[in-house]
């Protein structure tokens, strides 16, 4: 491989880390108003899904899958949001978002809706530390039922 | 299976029917700013993509992967977006959208940005046909490279 991956910037200041999965990092977006993870497949150069080979498109739709299990498990949303847009941010990445009724932009989507409400320090320790431990529990990379 | 796929009506409304995949069927959205294509696994029940199971998941990751390269192929956008909302819509439905960074609703997403376009008939018959025919090259059921 010549190229390297290399977290978009905008991603980098926007979100943290929450930890890596055998082909994404996983980042929760910082903004406290949706419990909101983001998956990036650690590969150069990537902008679309299909641009994936068959086998990495497989794992990414497992880890998808997973972490979808896992925020819903986790919070009993009214719908999960999971989306590839990255019309702002060209490098491939998928947002997973909790939604619910009385979230502040239902039932819209939430991009461009709201400032991002900011996380208290406290807090965004707790949540890294929810999701990072949900992380093995969650993730089943062979076929499941 | 004592339920039966039906498909909401305000996809009915909104939309034309293009085709059936293995899993999916195939709707073209009638808004003329954009190629628009919406998978509906062909399912009863089903909200969110993490309720498949596992081999259904794998089926529509693959009808995914295939569609969004169809349209690449055909439009050579500047970006796709690919997305599980269905916040006002609760029936699973994938939206696979191409982009560019010329079309109305740049760089913000589609969704509720700007009232339909109309495609005049011939336009939609031209159009579903175009994607009625590339649905067998494009679509490969098993591994491909």
């Amino acid at each position: 491989m010549t190229q390297e991956f290399i977290l978009h910037e905008k991603l980098a200041a926007d979100c943290a880390v929450v930890t890596d999965w055998p082909l994404s990092r996983i980042l929760l977006m910082k903004d406290a108003a949706y419990p909101w993870l983001i998956l990036v497949p650690r590969l150069p150069g990537l902008r679309d899904l299909d641009e994936l080979t068959s086998p990495d498109f497989q794992e990414v739709s497992r880890e998808i899958r997973s972490v979808s299990k896992v925020m819903k498990e986790m919070f009993q949303p009214t719908k999960m949001n999971v989306a590839a847009l990255g019309n702002q941010v060209p490098q491939l990445h998928l947002h997973h978002i909790v939604r619910f009724a009385t979230d502040p932009a239902w039932p819209t989507p939430v991009w461009g809706k709201l400032p991002a409400e900011a996380y208290d320090a406290e807090a965004i320790v707790e949540i890294r530390t929810l999701f990072g431990a949900a992380a093995l529990p969650g993730y089943v990379p062979a076929a499941d039922a």
